[in-house]
Protein backbone atom coordinates (compact mmCIF):
# COMPACT_ATOMS: atom_id res chain seq x y z
CA UNK A 1 0.00 0.00 0.00
CA UNK A 2 1.63 3.57 -1.05
CA UNK A 3 1.69 5.75 1.90
CA UNK A 4 -0.79 9.14 1.19
CA UNK A 5 0.87 12.22 0.83
CA UNK A 6 0.72 14.66 3.58
CA UNK A 7 -0.78 17.84 2.46
CA UNK A 8 -0.44 21.47 3.15
CA UNK A 9 -3.21 23.79 2.58
CA UNK A 10 -2.67 27.37 2.69
CA UNK A 11 -5.39 30.25 2.09
CA UNK A 12 -3.72 33.30 1.70
CA UNK A 13 -5.87 36.89 2.34
CA UNK A 14 -3.73 38.73 3.25
CA UNK A 15 -1.63 41.19 0.12
CA UNK A 16 0.85 42.20 2.71
CA UNK A 17 4.82 41.61 1.21
CA UNK A 18 5.08 40.43 4.71
CA UNK A 19 2.86 37.48 4.93
CA UNK A 20 2.77 36.58 1.75
CA UNK A 21 6.53 35.96 1.96
CA UNK A 22 5.79 33.57 5.39
CA UNK A 23 2.95 31.72 3.46
CA UNK A 24 5.38 30.88 0.63
CA UNK A 25 7.92 30.14 2.99
CA UNK A 26 6.17 27.69 4.38
CA UNK A 27 4.37 26.66 0.56
CA UNK A 28 8.61 25.79 -0.47
CA UNK A 29 9.20 24.24 3.18
CA UNK A 30 6.24 21.81 2.67
CA UNK A 31 6.83 21.01 -0.72
CA UNK A 32 10.37 20.33 -0.17
CA UNK A 33 9.16 18.01 2.52
CA UNK A 34 6.97 16.06 -0.14
CA UNK A 35 3.57 17.83 0.53
CA UNK A 36 1.32 18.42 -1.35
CA UNK A 37 0.63 22.27 -1.50
CA UNK A 38 -1.94 24.43 -2.53
CA UNK A 39 -1.84 28.27 -1.90
CA UNK A 40 -5.80 29.24 -2.23
CA UNK A 41 -5.14 33.18 -3.45
CA UNK A 42 -8.59 35.30 -2.11
CA UNK A 43 -9.35 38.63 -1.60
CA UNK A 44 -5.95 40.71 -1.77
CA UNK A 45 -3.77 37.92 -1.99
CA UNK A 46 -4.78 38.07 -5.75
CA UNK A 47 -2.49 40.64 -5.82
CA UNK A 48 0.70 38.24 -5.74
CA UNK A 49 -0.89 36.66 -8.53
CA UNK A 50 -0.94 40.01 -10.88
CA UNK A 51 1.09 40.80 -14.14
CA UNK A 52 3.33 43.72 -13.07
CA UNK A 53 2.94 44.13 -16.70
CA UNK A 54 -0.81 46.94 -17.40
CA UNK A 55 -3.18 44.53 -19.28
CA UNK A 56 -5.67 46.46 -21.06
CA UNK A 57 -8.70 44.89 -20.25
CA UNK A 58 -12.17 46.45 -20.13
CA UNK A 59 -13.55 46.84 -16.84
CA UNK A 60 -16.65 48.68 -15.05
CA UNK A 61 -15.79 52.09 -12.54
CA UNK A 62 -15.41 50.17 -9.67
CA UNK A 63 -13.18 47.22 -10.85
CA UNK A 64 -11.39 49.88 -12.34
CA UNK A 65 -10.92 51.75 -8.75
CA UNK A 66 -9.86 49.00 -7.26
CA UNK A 67 -7.64 47.79 -10.11
CA UNK A 68 -5.62 51.09 -9.71
CA UNK A 69 -5.16 51.29 -6.24
CA UNK A 70 -4.08 47.51 -5.76
CA UNK A 71 -0.65 46.30 -6.38
CA UNK A 72 0.16 44.80 -9.62
CA UNK A 73 1.97 42.11 -8.47
CA UNK A 74 3.98 40.34 -5.73
CA UNK A 75 6.67 42.84 -6.20
CA UNK A 76 4.63 45.92 -5.56
CA UNK A 77 3.20 44.96 -2.23
CA UNK A 78 3.33 46.98 0.68
CA UNK A 79 4.11 45.77 4.82
CA UNK A 80 1.69 44.32 7.56
CA UNK A 81 3.90 46.69 9.83
CA UNK A 82 5.99 49.68 9.77
CA UNK A 83 5.13 50.55 6.00
CA UNK A 84 6.13 54.17 6.36
CA UNK A 85 5.01 55.22 2.90
CA UNK A 86 6.57 52.32 0.97
CA UNK A 87 9.85 52.88 2.74
CA UNK A 88 9.53 49.90 5.13
CA UNK A 89 8.99 47.42 1.97
CA UNK A 90 12.88 48.76 0.56
CA UNK A 91 14.05 47.88 4.32
CA UNK A 92 12.98 44.41 3.77
CA UNK A 93 13.88 44.21 0.08
CA UNK A 94 17.67 45.35 1.35
CA UNK A 95 17.80 43.26 4.37
CA UNK A 96 16.88 40.40 2.19
CA UNK A 97 19.02 41.16 -0.29
CA UNK A 98 21.88 41.66 2.49
CA UNK A 99 21.45 38.53 3.50
CA UNK A 100 21.11 36.44 0.37
CA UNK A 101 17.31 35.60 1.42
CA UNK A 102 14.94 35.11 -1.15
CA UNK A 103 12.74 37.96 -2.11
CA UNK A 104 8.95 37.30 -2.87
CA UNK A 105 8.63 37.02 -6.76
CA UNK A 106 11.40 34.36 -6.91
CA UNK A 107 9.80 32.69 -4.00
CA UNK A 108 6.68 32.36 -5.72
CA UNK A 109 8.38 31.20 -8.86
CA UNK A 110 10.53 28.53 -6.64
CA UNK A 111 6.96 27.65 -5.25
CA UNK A 112 6.03 26.91 -8.91
CA UNK A 113 8.69 24.68 -10.20
CA UNK A 114 7.96 22.69 -6.81
CA UNK A 115 4.46 22.13 -8.04
CA UNK A 116 2.90 24.58 -5.49
CA UNK A 117 -0.47 24.45 -6.52
CA UNK A 118 -0.91 28.28 -7.04
CA UNK A 119 -5.30 28.79 -7.01
CA UNK A 120 -7.08 32.39 -7.55
CA UNK A 121 -10.31 32.58 -5.91
CA UNK A 122 -12.96 33.16 -8.83
CA UNK A 123 -15.65 34.42 -6.31
CA UNK A 124 -13.13 37.52 -5.39
CA UNK A 125 -11.57 38.17 -8.45
CA UNK A 126 -15.24 38.26 -9.60
CA UNK A 127 -15.80 41.14 -6.87
CA UNK A 128 -12.61 42.82 -6.80
CA UNK A 129 -12.32 43.21 -11.41
CA UNK A 130 -9.65 40.97 -11.45
CA UNK A 131 -9.85 38.61 -15.46
CA UNK A 132 -7.34 35.48 -16.15
CA UNK A 133 -5.06 37.29 -18.33
CA UNK A 134 -4.45 39.96 -16.02
CA UNK A 135 -3.26 37.53 -13.87
CA UNK A 136 -0.18 34.86 -13.50
CA UNK A 137 -0.19 32.51 -16.59
CA UNK A 138 -0.77 28.48 -15.84
CA UNK A 139 -2.53 29.11 -12.29
CA UNK A 140 -5.54 27.21 -10.90
CA UNK A 141 -9.03 28.92 -10.68
CA UNK A 142 -11.48 27.60 -7.97
CA UNK A 143 -14.15 28.64 -5.54
CA UNK A 144 -14.84 27.56 -1.68
CA UNK A 145 -15.50 23.93 -2.68
CA UNK A 146 -11.83 22.82 -3.97
CA UNK A 147 -10.33 24.83 -1.40
CA UNK A 148 -12.51 22.51 1.40
CA UNK A 149 -11.70 19.52 -0.46
CA UNK A 150 -8.07 20.09 -0.72
CA UNK A 151 -8.32 21.39 2.97
CA UNK A 152 -10.17 19.17 4.78
CA UNK A 153 -7.58 16.09 4.72
CA UNK A 154 -5.19 18.41 5.30
CA UNK A 155 -2.17 18.15 8.08
CA UNK A 156 -1.30 21.66 7.88
CA UNK A 157 -4.11 24.32 7.21
CA UNK A 158 -3.76 27.85 7.37
CA UNK A 159 -5.10 31.43 7.06
CA UNK A 160 -2.58 33.84 6.42
CA UNK B 1 -20.63 2.29 12.37
CA UNK B 2 -21.49 5.46 11.28
CA UNK B 3 -18.84 7.87 9.89
CA UNK B 4 -17.96 10.82 11.90
CA UNK B 5 -18.80 14.09 10.37
CA UNK B 6 -16.08 16.26 9.53
CA UNK B 7 -15.73 19.02 11.26
CA UNK B 8 -14.54 22.51 10.60
CA UNK B 9 -13.48 25.36 13.57
CA UNK B 10 -12.95 29.31 12.96
CA UNK B 11 -11.45 31.48 15.50
CA UNK B 12 -12.65 35.09 14.16
CA UNK B 13 -10.66 37.42 15.76
CA UNK B 14 -10.68 40.27 13.45
CA UNK B 15 -13.15 42.83 13.09
CA UNK B 16 -12.82 43.35 9.59
CA UNK B 17 -16.34 43.12 7.16
CA UNK B 18 -13.56 41.49 4.48
CA UNK B 19 -12.27 38.84 6.88
CA UNK B 20 -14.89 38.31 8.45
CA UNK B 21 -16.64 37.49 4.83
CA UNK B 22 -14.02 35.29 4.35
CA UNK B 23 -14.50 33.44 7.71
CA UNK B 24 -18.11 33.52 6.80
CA UNK B 25 -17.83 31.89 3.32
CA UNK B 26 -15.32 28.80 4.26
CA UNK B 27 -18.37 28.09 7.19
CA UNK B 28 -21.45 28.05 4.89
CA UNK B 29 -18.89 26.07 2.18
CA UNK B 30 -18.16 23.68 4.53
CA UNK B 31 -21.77 23.69 6.70
CA UNK B 32 -23.07 22.68 2.40
CA UNK B 33 -20.64 19.92 2.69
CA UNK B 34 -21.64 18.83 5.65
CA UNK B 35 -19.23 19.81 8.45
CA UNK B 36 -19.86 20.41 11.94
CA UNK B 37 -18.94 24.16 11.68
CA UNK B 38 -18.03 26.60 14.42
CA UNK B 39 -17.31 29.85 14.85
CA UNK B 40 -15.84 31.20 17.78
CA UNK B 41 -16.04 35.27 17.84
CA UNK B 42 -12.85 36.39 20.07
CA UNK B 43 -11.41 40.10 20.54
CA UNK B 44 -12.79 42.54 17.78
CA UNK B 45 -14.54 39.82 16.00
CA UNK B 46 -17.37 39.70 18.72
CA UNK B 47 -18.49 43.21 17.00
CA UNK B 48 -19.76 40.74 14.02
CA UNK B 49 -22.04 39.40 16.68
CA UNK B 50 -23.15 42.95 17.84
CA UNK B 51 -27.19 44.15 17.54
CA UNK B 52 -27.73 47.12 15.62
CA UNK B 53 -29.95 48.54 17.50
CA UNK B 54 -28.04 50.54 20.62
CA UNK B 55 -28.79 48.35 23.86
CA UNK B 56 -29.05 50.41 26.86
CA UNK B 57 -26.94 48.71 29.06
CA UNK B 58 -24.69 49.90 32.54
CA UNK B 59 -21.53 49.41 32.23
CA UNK B 60 -17.69 51.18 33.17
CA UNK B 61 -16.37 54.07 31.82
CA UNK B 62 -13.52 52.32 29.72
CA UNK B 63 -16.39 49.45 28.46
CA UNK B 64 -18.25 52.30 27.32
CA UNK B 65 -16.04 53.95 25.26
CA UNK B 66 -14.95 50.46 23.62
CA UNK B 67 -18.72 49.86 23.38
CA UNK B 68 -18.62 53.41 21.20
CA UNK B 69 -15.98 53.22 19.67
CA UNK B 70 -16.26 49.26 18.30
CA UNK B 71 -18.61 48.93 15.20
CA UNK B 72 -22.11 47.42 15.98
CA UNK B 73 -22.70 44.61 13.89
CA UNK B 74 -21.27 43.24 11.02
CA UNK B 75 -22.41 46.09 8.42
CA UNK B 76 -20.33 48.56 9.99
CA UNK B 77 -17.54 46.90 10.07
CA UNK B 78 -14.76 48.47 8.21
CA UNK B 79 -12.19 47.10 5.47
CA UNK B 80 -8.54 45.19 6.34
CA UNK B 81 -7.18 47.18 3.66
CA UNK B 82 -8.55 50.01 1.54
CA UNK B 83 -10.57 51.11 4.19
CA UNK B 84 -10.23 55.08 3.54
CA UNK B 85 -12.55 55.89 6.01
CA UNK B 86 -15.48 54.31 5.32
CA UNK B 87 -15.68 54.72 1.37
CA UNK B 88 -13.97 51.21 1.37
CA UNK B 89 -16.67 49.46 2.31
CA UNK B 90 -19.11 51.08 0.62
CA UNK B 91 -17.06 50.08 -2.46
CA UNK B 92 -16.90 46.39 -1.52
CA UNK B 93 -20.55 46.24 -0.72
CA UNK B 94 -21.63 48.32 -4.14
CA UNK B 95 -19.66 45.43 -5.87
CA UNK B 96 -21.23 42.75 -3.83
CA UNK B 97 -24.55 43.70 -5.04
CA UNK B 98 -23.33 44.16 -8.50
CA UNK B 99 -22.30 40.72 -8.82
CA UNK B 100 -24.82 39.40 -6.78
CA UNK B 101 -22.62 38.16 -4.13
CA UNK B 102 -23.65 38.02 -0.41
CA UNK B 103 -22.82 40.86 2.10
CA UNK B 104 -22.29 39.66 5.57
CA UNK B 105 -25.14 40.10 7.26
CA UNK B 106 -26.95 37.79 5.41
CA UNK B 107 -23.89 35.72 5.18
CA UNK B 108 -24.38 35.24 9.16
CA UNK B 109 -28.03 34.44 8.71
CA UNK B 110 -27.38 31.68 6.46
CA UNK B 111 -24.80 29.86 8.76
CA UNK B 112 -27.53 30.04 11.63
CA UNK B 113 -30.05 28.23 8.85
CA UNK B 114 -27.41 25.96 8.15
CA UNK B 115 -26.47 25.23 12.05
CA UNK B 116 -23.38 26.58 11.84
CA UNK B 117 -22.67 27.38 15.64
CA UNK B 118 -21.91 31.44 16.53
CA UNK B 119 -19.85 31.00 19.72
CA UNK B 120 -19.27 34.13 21.58
CA UNK B 121 -16.00 33.94 23.26
CA UNK B 122 -17.46 34.86 26.97
CA UNK B 123 -13.37 36.21 28.56
CA UNK B 124 -12.09 38.61 25.99
CA UNK B 125 -16.62 40.17 26.41
CA UNK B 126 -15.42 40.58 29.54
CA UNK B 127 -12.53 42.52 28.79
CA UNK B 128 -14.26 44.74 26.13
CA UNK B 129 -18.06 44.65 28.20
CA UNK B 130 -20.19 43.35 25.80
CA UNK B 131 -22.94 41.99 27.17
CA UNK B 132 -25.41 38.80 26.25
CA UNK B 133 -28.56 41.11 25.23
CA UNK B 134 -25.84 43.31 23.29
CA UNK B 135 -25.37 40.17 20.54
CA UNK B 136 -27.61 38.28 18.68
CA UNK B 137 -29.97 35.79 19.86
CA UNK B 138 -29.60 32.19 19.87
CA UNK B 139 -25.92 32.01 19.97
CA UNK B 140 -23.57 29.94 22.16
CA UNK B 141 -20.78 31.22 25.29
CA UNK B 142 -18.12 29.61 25.94
CA UNK B 143 -14.73 30.42 26.67
CA UNK B 144 -11.04 28.55 25.35
CA UNK B 145 -11.60 25.24 26.48
CA UNK B 146 -14.88 24.55 24.26
CA UNK B 147 -13.29 25.71 21.63
CA UNK B 148 -10.01 23.58 22.06
CA UNK B 149 -12.67 20.64 22.18
CA UNK B 150 -14.29 21.82 19.07
CA UNK B 151 -10.81 22.46 17.27
CA UNK B 152 -8.35 19.23 18.95
CA UNK B 153 -10.41 16.74 16.60
CA UNK B 154 -11.48 18.93 13.40
CA UNK B 155 -10.33 18.75 9.74
CA UNK B 156 -10.26 22.55 9.04
CA UNK B 157 -9.12 25.19 11.90
CA UNK B 158 -8.59 28.22 10.96
CA UNK B 159 -7.63 31.79 12.53
CA UNK B 160 -9.05 34.44 10.98
CA UNK C 1 0.05 1.42 24.00
CA UNK C 2 0.38 4.74 25.23
CA UNK C 3 -1.71 6.81 23.55
CA UNK C 4 -0.04 9.81 21.42
CA UNK C 5 -0.51 13.41 22.84
CA UNK C 6 -2.44 15.95 21.02
CA UNK C 7 -0.69 18.35 19.57
CA UNK C 8 -1.32 22.41 19.27
CA UNK C 9 1.56 24.53 16.71
CA UNK C 10 0.81 28.15 16.50
CA UNK C 11 2.87 30.33 13.79
CA UNK C 12 3.04 33.61 15.90
CA UNK C 13 3.72 36.34 13.22
CA UNK C 14 1.61 38.92 14.30
CA UNK C 15 3.90 41.89 16.54
CA UNK C 16 0.28 42.53 17.99
CA UNK C 17 -0.44 42.91 21.50
CA UNK C 18 -3.93 41.62 21.10
CA UNK C 19 -2.84 38.96 18.65
CA UNK C 20 -0.39 37.49 21.13
CA UNK C 21 -2.72 37.43 23.99
CA UNK C 22 -4.78 35.46 21.50
CA UNK C 23 -2.36 32.91 20.62
CA UNK C 24 -1.24 32.61 24.46
CA UNK C 25 -4.22 32.34 25.70
CA UNK C 26 -4.72 29.32 22.95
CA UNK C 27 -1.48 27.90 24.10
CA UNK C 28 -1.76 27.90 27.92
CA UNK C 29 -5.43 26.48 27.40
CA UNK C 30 -4.04 23.40 25.15
CA UNK C 31 -0.98 23.07 27.68
CA UNK C 32 -3.73 22.63 30.48
CA UNK C 33 -5.25 20.25 28.45
CA UNK C 34 -2.18 18.01 28.16
CA UNK C 35 -1.33 19.01 24.49
CA UNK C 36 2.07 19.30 23.75
CA UNK C 37 2.59 22.92 22.66
CA UNK C 38 5.05 25.29 20.68
CA UNK C 39 4.80 28.79 19.50
CA UNK C 40 6.88 29.54 16.57
CA UNK C 41 7.93 33.35 16.30
CA UNK C 42 8.28 34.73 13.41
CA UNK C 43 8.43 38.22 11.82
CA UNK C 44 6.89 40.55 14.15
CA UNK C 45 5.89 37.91 16.64
CA UNK C 46 9.85 37.63 17.42
CA UNK C 47 8.80 41.30 19.31
CA UNK C 48 6.97 39.11 21.92
CA UNK C 49 10.13 37.13 22.81
CA UNK C 50 12.35 40.57 23.07
CA UNK C 51 14.16 41.46 26.62
CA UNK C 52 12.73 44.95 27.61
CA UNK C 53 16.44 45.83 28.58
CA UNK C 54 18.37 47.31 25.67
CA UNK C 55 21.10 44.60 24.95
CA UNK C 56 24.21 46.49 23.79
CA UNK C 57 25.11 44.35 20.33
CA UNK C 58 26.80 45.62 17.30
CA UNK C 59 24.58 45.94 13.94
CA UNK C 60 24.40 46.74 10.80
CA UNK C 61 22.45 50.23 10.16
CA UNK C 62 19.31 48.85 8.66
CA UNK C 63 19.31 46.53 11.16
CA UNK C 64 19.60 48.80 14.06
CA UNK C 65 16.79 50.89 12.10
CA UNK C 66 14.47 48.25 12.85
CA UNK C 67 15.91 47.48 16.52
CA UNK C 68 14.79 50.97 16.94
CA UNK C 69 11.88 50.39 15.49
CA UNK C 70 10.32 47.58 17.02
CA UNK C 71 8.78 47.45 20.33
CA UNK C 72 11.22 45.33 22.82
CA UNK C 73 9.35 43.26 24.40
CA UNK C 74 5.32 42.01 25.61
CA UNK C 75 4.76 44.77 27.18
CA UNK C 76 5.67 47.54 24.59
CA UNK C 77 3.77 45.69 21.86
CA UNK C 78 0.46 47.75 20.00
CA UNK C 79 -3.08 46.94 19.47
CA UNK C 80 -4.62 45.75 15.89
CA UNK C 81 -7.16 47.79 16.22
CA UNK C 82 -8.00 51.08 17.93
CA UNK C 83 -4.32 51.64 18.89
CA UNK C 84 -4.95 55.34 19.05
CA UNK C 85 -1.03 55.93 19.08
CA UNK C 86 -0.81 53.78 22.28
CA UNK C 87 -3.99 54.40 23.83
CA UNK C 88 -5.91 51.59 23.06
CA UNK C 89 -2.80 49.14 24.79
CA UNK C 90 -3.86 51.15 28.06
CA UNK C 91 -7.01 50.89 27.62
CA UNK C 92 -6.37 47.38 27.48
CA UNK C 93 -4.49 46.70 30.08
CA UNK C 94 -6.42 48.50 32.37
CA UNK C 95 -9.52 46.50 31.39
CA UNK C 96 -7.34 43.54 32.25
CA UNK C 97 -6.09 44.75 35.28
CA UNK C 98 -10.35 45.50 36.37
CA UNK C 99 -11.18 42.06 35.15
CA UNK C 100 -7.95 40.46 36.97
CA UNK C 101 -7.54 38.56 33.41
CA UNK C 102 -3.74 37.97 32.69
CA UNK C 103 -1.46 40.41 30.97
CA UNK C 104 0.48 39.32 27.77
CA UNK C 105 4.40 39.26 29.89
CA UNK C 106 2.50 37.04 32.32
CA UNK C 107 0.85 34.74 29.70
CA UNK C 108 3.73 34.13 28.33
CA UNK C 109 5.60 33.55 31.71
CA UNK C 110 3.16 30.98 31.88
CA UNK C 111 3.14 28.97 28.99
CA UNK C 112 6.74 28.58 30.01
CA UNK C 113 6.20 27.07 33.27
CA UNK C 114 4.01 24.87 31.08
CA UNK C 115 6.48 23.61 29.13
CA UNK C 116 4.87 25.48 25.97
CA UNK C 117 8.10 25.56 23.63
CA UNK C 118 9.04 29.06 22.80
CA UNK C 119 10.68 28.62 19.08
CA UNK C 120 12.45 31.63 17.23
CA UNK C 121 12.52 31.79 13.90
CA UNK C 122 16.25 31.93 12.90
CA UNK C 123 15.63 32.78 9.31
CA UNK C 124 13.75 36.18 10.30
CA UNK C 125 16.07 36.93 13.22
CA UNK C 126 18.50 37.00 10.54
CA UNK C 127 16.65 39.44 8.74
CA UNK C 128 15.30 42.05 11.19
CA UNK C 129 19.30 41.48 12.99
CA UNK C 130 18.09 40.39 16.22
CA UNK C 131 20.83 38.19 17.99
CA UNK C 132 19.87 35.68 20.88
CA UNK C 133 21.09 37.65 23.45
CA UNK C 134 18.28 40.31 22.52
CA UNK C 135 15.69 37.79 23.27
CA UNK C 136 14.49 35.98 26.52
CA UNK C 137 16.68 33.16 27.78
CA UNK C 138 16.12 29.71 27.25
CA UNK C 139 13.84 29.60 24.42
CA UNK C 140 14.21 27.11 21.48
CA UNK C 141 15.77 28.33 17.94
CA UNK C 142 14.41 26.53 14.33
CA UNK C 143 13.95 27.12 11.20
CA UNK C 144 10.71 26.34 9.06
CA UNK C 145 11.99 22.55 8.63
CA UNK C 146 11.41 22.47 12.83
CA UNK C 147 8.12 24.31 12.20
CA UNK C 148 6.60 21.70 9.71
CA UNK C 149 7.54 18.87 11.65
CA UNK C 150 6.19 20.01 14.74
CA UNK C 151 2.97 20.96 12.43
CA UNK C 152 2.40 18.31 10.34
CA UNK C 153 1.21 15.54 12.70
CA UNK C 154 -0.75 18.54 14.75
CA UNK C 155 -4.28 18.70 15.92
CA UNK C 156 -4.41 22.04 16.01
CA UNK C 157 -2.18 24.99 13.75
CA UNK C 158 -3.02 27.92 14.03
CA UNK C 159 -1.43 31.22 11.85
CA UNK C 160 -1.59 34.32 14.04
Amino acid sequence: MTEQKKRTTIVLFSGDYDKAMAAYIIANGAASYDHEVTIFHTFWGLNALRKEKLIPVSKGFLENMFAKMMPRGADKMGLSKMNFAGFGPKMIKNVIKKHNAVPLPQLIELAREQDVKLVACTMTMDLLGLQEKELLDGIDYAGVAAYLADAEDGNVNLFI
